[in-house]
């Protein structure tokens, strides 16, 4: 068994890498989509649906499993691997962002933050080492550093203040959980808003330390699209060449491809999983809103290109039904399927890459999607 | 291939059969409990799912496929089978149930029902003849007549009236569908309200007519457990022993098998669905309720007396934590659990009956389960 940690880029297509990371739970092969499954749960699908669509690398959430039910609790269970009934690699959030986005209440200090459950009101402190303890606790593959993720707008004062602390805290997770002290991995994240300078600076403090990986934060929350790629382009070669590189949060089908271009190894989104169940679903031939009545006597299947069991199975028409008529079976044939796309998506890529035909890979999706 | 409607009694133990019914979708061995699907899917399970507990029969809802998506949009898409991908025996009720139940507004006459949509308040009028139009639109392998379904409580004269037109309509129906003219089957409800003698009437009203098989229809209604079962022991033996017997509604684990100590054959019941989606679980150690906080740290699986897929996979605390947390895959897990109980108990009972070894059979359940 190689150790867990070694990361090797396989082929390269201009910044584009094909890589494999090698995790206490198997090999990532990347680019890679990862589902997000909050709550020690992928919404609405089970491991064996996320074992048939090919999902490699799942994410839990630190936050809402420190909330509920307790990352005590899941350490007693013999971890969230077992708790959940998820063998292979699951990567942990940091809980910052949730803290940050869920918590109004919230006080920061160098120590860390001090905030108020999103449940109950009760009031919690998160410093960098607890998130490493809780982390610990859930046994993932890959722990996240804690970082401040400030809020879209922030001032250039605010954000490099920010970023300094944010450094500060990723090294003393490091402290708390030293490199090769066990099989799992620490990502350190980039801040820096959307300022590019600073971007700079947060990559230049962070990448000379000992960590795994490095994780592009802070660009799922902006609304103007142009700037987060703008930063993600910029920050994205600022990391370094032989660590993996995961961009939180993002994003659109076409984001994906635009962050693999860029060098990108590592993808998380909501966005497959909460759009399945408002009926948001990706196909090869665009977008399908499968509350549209021109579904209502559609009996072909969501994606003819897609091997899903949703796809393999059921028509638009009963996709249709099953939404409209607000049955529990909707959400998760539609999860399973956009998940499908987003695995299938990262598969083509790691293909074309090998291949050397990632830009007109990417073209055939440019071709369909327009964000 | 066998004729669709042939029933054969394989074995009898006392009153109880073992028994083999031919539909146009394949044998349905008896007795035999049939999940529940109103809208065309099974709450919260997809078609993989109940192939995996061996669910052999589902129901599909007259009433409410009509409303929704509508019985001709279903018919253009082949019927409720290829609709719903489910290539196993249907069975659809006539939606009087539905109607008598759902539909505050209602005018009855001997024509037929009018009735206001649930959805959308707009009116509508079933007589006989449309409820086997739109059971020929689903498809469904056995149809029901339509029939007056009494509230709890009505007196004799009501009572008596209601169970002479369900006659009626039971005869138009089977006019409208005469027996041979298709390979759907046609069972004809007793009903006859909490009336000894009554019943009596409806039966033998009913059973000189050439029905595929007889249900016990009006017993799901009422509060008096004693009094339901007074009644189905009554009703049972006034059934044709060369038919199929089907027991409307009904019930909790031994519910079913005090049915299937009468000699009924067929059973259905939102109960497992339903208490599934709340948390109380049936298993051979008796009702778990899985919010309880006995459960939170409980590591062991929900029964460890099921092949289920929730039960090889999953512990208690996990299941708890799902239905805390609100997650859908709880519902997922809950239904493929209880329907598996349920589908095990039949099976239980099918072997029973071979062996001759029901009393000891149900006496085991009778030891944990106390309604």
């Amino acid at each position: 068994m190689e150790k867990a940690g070694t990361f090797s880029v396989l082929a390269r297509d201009g910044a584009a890498r094909r890589g494999r990371l090698v995790t206490a739970h198997g090999v990532v092969e990347t680019p890679i989509f990862m589902p997000v499954g909050t709550q020690g749960t992928v919404k609405a699908v089970g491991p064996d649906d996320l074992h048939d669509i090919g999902a490699r690398i799942i994410l839990g959430n630190t936050y809402h499993l420190y909330i509920r039910p307790g990352d005590e609790l899941v350490a007693r269970r013999g971890g969230l691997h077992r708790f959940a009934a998820w063998d292979k690699p699951i990567l942990t959030d940091s809980g910052g962002f949730q803290v940050f986005s869920l918590s109004a209440l919230r006080k920061i200090s160098e120590e860390g933050v001090e905030f108020a459950s999103h449940l109950d009101g009760s009031r919690h402190f998160f410093s960098p080492e607890k998130v490493v303890s809780i982390q610990k606790n859930l046994g993932s593959d890959i722990m996240m550093v804690l970082d401040e993720c400030p809020a879209y707008g922030v001032d250039r004062e605010y954000t490099k203040k920010s970023l300094d602390m944010t450094t500060r805290w990723a090294l003393r997770c490091r402290e708390a959980y030293p490199q090769g002290s066990g099989d799992q991995l620490l990502f350190a994240i980039v801040q820096g808003g959307f300022f590019a300078d600073l971007r700079a600076e947060s990559a230049a403090q962070l990448t000379p330390h000992p960590f795994d990986g490095f994780a592009i934060g802070g660009l799922s929350v902006g609304e103007d699209k142009a700037l987060m790629l703008e930063m993600m382009r910029h920050t994205a070669p600022l990391l370094p060449e032989d660590k993996p590189r995961y961009l939180m949060g993002v994003g659109t089908p076409l984001d994906i491809l635009r962050g693999i271009a860029a060098g990108i190894d590592m993808f998380d989104c909501v966005l497959p999983t909460r759009n399945a169940r408002t009926g948001t679903l990706f196909t090869s031939q665009g977008k399908v809103n499968i509350r549209r009545a021109q579904y209502k006597e559609d009996d072909s299947p969501l994606d003819p290109a897609c091997a899903c069991y949703t796809c393999r199975t059921f028509t638009k028409a009963y996709l249709r039904h099953l939404l409209v008529a607000q049955e529990l079976l909707a959400y998760r044939l539609n999860t399973i399927h956009n998940l499908a796309f987003f695995l299938d998506l990262a598969a083509g890529a790691r293909k074309a890459i090998e291949e050397g035909s990632f830009a007109p890979f990417m073209a055939g999706y440019e071709a369909i999607y327009d964000d």
